[in-house]
C-alpha cells in the first residue's frame, strides 16, 4: 500500500508533535550538544516523517487483525500473524530501533525525546506489534549499560539489526508484583556459566516465530543469595544457545508452557515459560544455560534501569492509544449527523453534526486535555532522559535525574488512567457504533486497559511516588519537584497569570500533604491513600504541562493555539479542582482504610 | 448440575438483598395492599431463592460461553447457543417472567421490587441471556397497558408462557438517538392493518431460533403523520403472521439484514432488520404486516412506558454486573497471597492476603459503596413503581410517580457509570489475571460498558434530568426530589446526624444550580453541562440511599452492619465531596462548551 499523508491523520497529530518538540521543548537546542551534533531539525523531521509513514503503512493495517487473530500455540511454539514480523523488520531496518543508541553499536544517537515521539506513532498505530520492539530496545539498553563488550557484541548487535528479540522475565505466578518472593534460582556451573531453574509468568514476547533468537533477561536467586530482593541477580538466557562463531546452536532448556489470553493487546503474545525443566537439555542435563549480567546480587537494580525506561514507554503507549482514539472520535463527531442543538428542534431542519452538541464537545475537550497533557508529559520526561545523560553541567544532569525519579510513577500512571478515560469517551462519542468491533475505538479501550496493570500497577506507582520518592529521603524529592514547577511559574507564569496562581496553590496542597505526614511521624495513614495522592499529584503535574504549553504559545493567534488555550482552560476549570478535592479526602479516608476489618466486606 | 448455595455466593448477596427488602424498604408491608394480599415474606423468599437457584444452575454456567461463541448468522437466520433457550424456558416456566403481572394474564402479582431483586440474580449471572427476558417482559407490559384484549391474548399470553419473544424497534441508522428523524413508515391497508417499510438498527433479540415467534414493537411514521416525533405510532409486527386459530403462519416481510458485533453483551444478538423489502411477501406484495397499538401518533408516549421500565432494568443490570464483579474481587483478595503490608517487609515472613493491603481495601470499599448504593437505588425505584400503581392514597401514588420521573435518568446512568467503575476496580484487584479471559471480571467490564449507551446514552439522561425534569415544569421536579430527601433527613437523620447535615448541604447545592439557572433565564449554559450535573446529582441520590440504609441499621452490631457503616463513611468522605466539587465547575465549564469553535479541535 502506498503511503500518503491522509493515512496518518487519525493516528497522531504531526502538528501537535512539532509544536511540542520545537515550539515548546526546544529540541533543536539539543543539537548543540556533542552527542547530537550531527543532527538538525531536518534529520529529526526525517525520522518523525518516517515513523508516521511506517505507522500508516506497516503497523496500522494489521492492528485489527492482531486483535481478531491472536497468537496461537502450535507444536510447542507460538505462531504470530506474519504482518507483525514484516512491520518489525521495517522498523529495525529503518534504523529507528537503534535510533538513540551510540554509533558504536549501530545507532544514530538521536535524542530520546525524538525517539519517543517517533515511536509513539507506532504505538498509536498498533500497540501490540510495537511492544515487541519496545521490549527489545529496553533489553538492549540494559545490556549496553551493564553488559560486557562480548555480551553486547553477541546479543545487542543482533537485536538492533532485527535478528534477535528481547524479553524481560521478572514475575512468577506465586510472587506477582512481590519480587522478593521469586523462587527461580541460578546454580553456578563449572564453566562459569549458570543453570537456571524455575517458572516465569507474564512474559511478553516470550516465544514466537520471528527472527533467529530470543534473548531473555531473567531475574533469579543467585547461589548463596540472601532472602528477598537482595539475593537476586540478572542473567541472559537465550532461547537458542550460540556457537562460538555466533551461529544458532541448540535449543536452550527454556520451554513454552502456556499462553495468557488477554482482553486486549492480543497481538503481543504473553507467555508462561519454564526454565530448566529438562524439556530441552542442550548439555545432557536439565538447566537453562544463563550468563550473569554485571555483578551478582545487583539484578534488581539493573532491572530497574530497564523498568524505568519501560515505565515511560508504558505512559507513551497509553498516551498514544488515547490520542489516536481522540482523533478517531473527533473525525466521527465532525462527520456524523444526528439530532439538533437545544433550541433548534424543528424536525424539518437538517440534523447537525454531533460536534455541535455541547455534551459531545465536553467529551472532546476533556479528551484533548487528557491526551495532549499526557503526551506533553511523556515528551517532557524523555527530554529529561536526554538531560540526565548529556546536559552540559553536572548540576543540570543531577537535577534532571532527580526530577525524572519523581515523575516516573506519574508518567506511567496518569496517562494509563486518563488516556483510558479518553478511550472511554471515544466510545461514548461514537454511541452504539463505538461499542461494536466495526469501529476501532473499542479495541483501543481494551488495549489501553492493560497499562494500569503492567510494569507495576498504578497502586505500586502510588507507593513508589509517595512512599519512596516523596516521604522517603526526608522530602528531597518534593523539593526537586517544587523547584521545577516554581521555575516554570517564575519564568513563564506571567503569560498565563491566573493559571500560574492556581498551579502555585495546587503545588502548595500536594506539598502540604507530604509535610504534614512527615511532621506527624505517622506516614502509614497517608500512605494508605497513596493511589489517591498519585492521582491528585498527577493532576498537578499535568496542569504544569499545560501551563508550560500555554507559555510556549504566548499570544499567537490561530485555531491550533486557540484549541490549546481551550483545553488548558478546561483542565484548570474542571480537572484540577477535582484532583485537588480528592486530595482533601486523604485525611478522612486514610484512617478508614487502616481500620477496615476484613470481615466487614 | 445440582444446585447448592455456595454456587450463588459470588453472584449476588442474599444477605444484602434481604436487608434491603425487609430491614430497609419494608416490603412486607406491601402484603397489606389488595394487589399483593396473597403474598407474604415466605412467598417473596421462595421467589428470591428460586431466582438464586436459576441463576447458579441455568444462567451462570454459560456466561463465558455466550462471550466466546457469539450468535452467528446462518442461512438468513440467527443461531444462538442452545443453553440460552434452556435458561429462558426455565425462567418462563418458573412463573417469574410473568411474576409481577396480573393474575388474569397468568401472573402472580408480585411487587415490582421483588421482581427486580429476583431478576437481578439472573442479570448478575448472565446479563446477555437475561436480556431476552427483559425485553420480552417490557414488551408484554407495554401491550398490557395499551394493547387491545385481542392483542393481549394473541401476543402477550404466548410471551409470558415462553413461546414468543419480544423486541423494541426504535432506532434507525441515520437517526440514532434522534427519534424525530426516523423514516420507517406505515401505510394503511384495506383490511385495517398496516404495511411497514423501512430499516431498524440496534435491535436486540431481533432474530434467533428460540420459541415460535418474535413480536416486534415498531415505531413508524403513520400515514399523514406530522414531521418529528408527533407523527409516530407504534405497531406490532410479528416475525411470523398468525392464523385465525393462533397457529404460526407465513413469514412476515421482516428480514434479518445483519448482526452488530459488540465488545460485550455478546450473547444478546443485536440485529439490523429490514421491514417490507419484499424478501418475504406473505400476501403477494412487499410490506411487513403491522397492527396499530392504541391510538395513532401516540407511539412515542407508549414506547416511553416501555423505555422507563427498561431504564430501571438497565440500571439493575449495571448494578448486578458491578455487584458480581465486586464479589469475585473480594473472594480473590481474600485468597490471593502476595507481598507484605508496609512495615512488615521481612522476606522470610509468609506473604499476606492482598486484602491486607490498604490500596486493595480502598478498591474494595469504593466498589462496595458503588454497588450497594446502586442496588439500593434500583430497589428503591422499583418500590416506587409499586407505590405508583398501588399505594393507598392518590397523593402517595402521585408523589411516587413524580419522584420516579426525576429518578429514572439517575437509576439508568449512575449505576451504568459507577458499577462499571467497580468492574474496573475488580480487574485492578486481580492484577494481570484480571486482564485475562481466564477470570470473569474482564467480561463483566466489557458487558457493563454497554449500559452507558443503550436505552438513551448517559448524555441523553443528563438532558432528560436537567432539561426536562428539573429546569422544565418550573422547578416542580426539584421540589418533589427535595421533599423526598428532606423527609428522609427529618425522619431518620437523627440516627446519622453528621451525614444528614452533609446531605442537606449537598441537596442545597444541586438545588442552587437549578434555581440560579431558572432565575438567570439562561438555561442553555447550565444545560451544556447536563452530564456533569447528572453525575453530581447522582452522587447526592446515592448519598441519600446510604443515609436511608444507615437509618435502617440503627445501632445494631455485627460485621454486616459495620460493613455498611464503613461503605457509607467512605461514600460521604470521598465520593460525595468529589461529586460536589464537579458541581462547582459547571459555572466555569458551561460557557466554554458553548464558545468552543469546532476548528479548535
Amino acid at each position: 500500500m502506498a503511503f500518503n499523508s491522509t493515512m496518518t491523520k487519525s493516528i497522531l497529530s504531526q502538528r501537535d508533535i512539532a509544536f511540542m518538540l520545537y515550539e515548546w521543548l526546544d529540541v533543536e537546542a539539543l543539537t548543540e550538544r556533542t552527542r547530537f551534533q550531527q543532527h538538525s531539525r531536518e534529520t529529526f523531521d526525517a525520522v518523525l516523517n518516517l515513523a508516521a509513514e511506517l505507522a500508516a503503512r506497516d503497523f496500522a493495517p494489521h492492528n485489527a487483525k492482531n486483535d481478531q487473530h491472536e497468537p496461537i500455540f502450535v507444536d510447542a511454539r507460538v505462531r504470530l500473524n506474519p504482518e507483525i514480523e514484516v512491520a518489525l523488520q521495517s522498523f529495525a531496518h529503518s534504523g529507528m530501533l537503534a535510533g538513540s543508541m551510540d554509533e558504536s553499536v549501530g545507532g544514530v544517537q538521536l535524542p530520546r525525546v525524538i525517539q519517543s515521539a517517533a515511536f509513539a506513532w507506532l504505538q498509536a498505530a498498533n500497540i501490540a506489534t510495537a511492544s515487541y520492539s519496545m521490549l527489545t530496545m529496553a533489553n538492549a539498553n540494559l545490556l549496553l549499560a551493564y553488559g560486557t563488550e562480548a555480551q553486547i557484541q553477541t546479543y545487542v548487535k543482533p537485536m538492533v539489526e532485527g535478528r534477535f528479540f528481547g524479553t524481560m522475565c521478572l514475575s512468577e505466578t506465586q510472587a506477582g508484583s512481590s519480587l522478593a518472593d521469586i523462587t527461580t534460582r541460578a546454580v553456578k556451573s563449572d564453566d562459569e556459566t549458570y543453570r537456571l531453574f524455575g517458572s516465569k509468568m507474564w512474559i511478553s514476547g516470550g516465544d514466537h516465530d520471528m527472527g533467529d533468537n530470543i534473548v531473555h533477561l531473567v531475574l533469579a536467586r543467585s547461589p548463596d543469595g540472601a532472602p528477598g530482593v537482595r539475593g537476586i541477580s540478572l542473567y541472559i538466557v537465550p532461547k537458542f544457545l550460540l556457537k562460538q562463531d555466533g551461529a544458532i546452536g541448540d535449543h536452550n532448556d527454556v520451554t513454552l508452557v502456556g499462553l495468557n489470553h488477554k482482553m486486549g493487546y492480543r497481538g503481543t503474545v504473553n507467555t508462561v515459560l519454564s526454565f530448566g525443566d529438562g524439556s530441552h537439555s542442550p548439555r545432557g542435563e536439565p538447566g537453562a544455560v544463563g550468563y550473569l549480567v554485571g555483578e551478582e546480587y545487583r539484578g534488581l537494580e539493573y532491572m530497574f534501569h530497564m523498568m524505568n525506561e519501560a515505565r515511560i514507554g508504558v505512559g507513551a503507549g497509553a498516551a498514544a492509544l488515547g490520542y489516536t482514539g481522540y482523533l478517531h472520535a473527533l473525525a466521527y463527531a465532525r462527520e456524523r449527523k444526528q439530532g439538533r442543538p437545544v433550541g433548534h428542534k424543528d424536525p424539518a431542519s437538517p440534523p447537525a453534526a454531533i460536534i455541535e452538541h455541547p455534551d459531545v464537545r465536553r467529551m472532546l475537550i476533556a479528551s484533548k486535555s487528557y491526551v495532549e497533557g499526557a503526551l506533553a508529559l511523556v515528551l517532557y520526561c524523555s527530554r529529561l532522559v536526554d538531560d540526565e545523560l548529556s546536559a552540559s553541567t553536572e548540576e543540570e544532569r543531577h537535577f534532571a535525574s532527580a526530577l525524572l525519579d519523581v515523575l516516573t510513577p506519574v508518567v506511567k500512571s496518569w496517562p494509563s488512567k486518563y488516556c483510558l478515560a479518553a478511550n472511554d469517551l471515544a466510545i461514548q462519542i461514537h454511541g452504539g457504533y463505538g461499542y461494536t468491533r466495526d469501529y476501532p475505538v473499542e479495541q483501543f479501550y481494551r488495549d489501553n486497559r492493560l497499562n494500569m496493570i503492567h510494569e507495576g500497577t498504578n497502586g505500586i506507582q502510588g507507593i513508589d511516588l509517595l512512599g519512596r520518592k516523596l516521604l522517603g529521603g526526608g522530602g528531597a524529592g518534593m523539593t526537586v519537584f517544587a523547584d521545577a514547577v516554581e521555575r516554570s511559574i517564575a519564568s513563564v507564569g506571567s503569560r498565563a497569570p491566573e493559571y500560574a496562581v492556581q498551579l502555585k496553590h495546587a503545588l502548595g496542597q500536594v506539598r502540604d500533604v507530604v509535610e504534614r505526614a512527615l511532621d506527624s511521624g505517622d506516614t502509614a495513614t497517608t500512605l494508605a491513600e497513596a493511589t489517591t495522592y498519585l492521582d491528585s499529584f498527577g493532576h498537578v503535574v499535568i496542569a504544569w504541562m499545560w501551563l508550560e504549553q500555554l507559555a510556549a504559545i504566548g499570544d499567537q493567534p490561530g485555531d491550533f493555539y486557540e484549541g490549546k488555550r481551550a483545553a488548558a482552560q478546561y483542565f484548570y476549570s474542571y480537572e484540577l479542582p477535582i484532583g485537588l478535592a480528592a486530595l482533601d479526602t486523604i485525611a478522612s479516608v486514610g484512617p478508614l482504610l487502616l481500620e477496615l476489618n476484613d470481615n466487614w466486606f
